[in-house]
């Protein structure tokens, strides 16, 4: 690959996949969201019984890296194929989503305590 | 915003909206992936009860295009933000992935039948 | 088995299973809810890609129809253990739940139209 | 209710309401179970952020408890008619994976260090 990695190039890429592969019927958005959703289990599913403090050293062991690495780029495939047929942006949707949040949920002041997560939730 | 949109812009933007917020001790990798497939869930949710030819047209209605935008952007974050603590680069991930399953999954001659999806799993 | 099925018995032999084992220490609330999720998100793998039509047809194939009974099984597992960590009595929560529905959703008259399902949300 | 809990009995009153408000063309296999997956999801998101301590406690807040309580409701009434339109019995099958797993994965012996849990997966 000598062209840089984007996004758009790799969702041109999945588009293509699956078009040589006669599966945009199989590609509702209902069913790609069901498989990212699925995918997103696989990920947990490494996790589901490690403590917190061993889930921070899972790239260690190489096979675990390696599984972590395959569930993401499962994750992100399935996303930019779901984002795809709908006609929806991801970078914008996100940075529309960061603005928001940065205007909703103002950083604390250095005299207040750490808060419990919430955004990105709208 | 006059930068060009990117991921890695984007998760620079989203350690430091965690970190303003001092929120880092709550964003461990089994939290972080938990939160993924929770926001992968409301994508679901969204579809659960339509028909296939029904979820090809939600970007029609405007409340439920812009929940649908809305999720893509939280799953993308979470996303985002779990590649960040475990040091993983999702779009290397990916291109490896694809690598992977075009010589795994050679595109089948026009003579073959479709088949049902199977990829991107590994 | 000589004894009648009930949940109460099958969700003590659980618990005399993973105490047999020592798994008490990983079987804290929060890694049973994400094993829970993580077995309901197998299930939506074996219909991901079917349509309507044939997800209602998946008990035709022995071994499609197998693969369903076991997930479902690992499903009611997680949550039957989960509820008993927290003393929470899943049959009378369903119970409360029903009644409740039947006052907020009153049935429709024959001359309206079916809706869309939304409970049992609350 | 002056007659006993029993899941049958409850799995019947979630066919009549079900029933009684036309919604059956929605009750698919594959809708049922996206819509079992998305609230096992809703039971995950209430322990997103807390410490393996913290998801000890959660039926301290009555708040808190209540949501539990609901979100296993939810989770049974999707599971119980998932297996009603399939012909699917819950409590057989859960009997069954136990048989099978007590086989498999004898107790250790007391010399033996716990392991991390496996099962109920086949």
């Amino acid at each position: 690959m000598t062209e840089p990695l984007d996004l758009a190039r790799l969702q041109r890429r999945l588009a293509a996949f699956a078009a040589a592969r006669h599966w945009q019927p199989y590609h509702t958005p209902k069913n790609l969201v069901a498989a990212l959703s699925v995918e997103a289990s696989e990920l947990v599913e490494i996790f589901q019984w490690l403590t917190p403090e061993e889930s921070a050293r899972v790239m260690d062991d190489p096979d675990t890296a390696h599984r972590v690495t395959d569930e993401v780029a499962d994750v992100l495939a399935y996303l930019l194929q779901f984002c795809d047929v709908l006609g929806v942006d991801p970078l914008a949707a996100l940075a529309a989503k960061i603005d928001r949040n940065e205007r909703r949920f103002p950083a604390p002041g250095a005299q207040n305590a750490p808060e419990r997560p919430h955004p990105p939730e709208d």
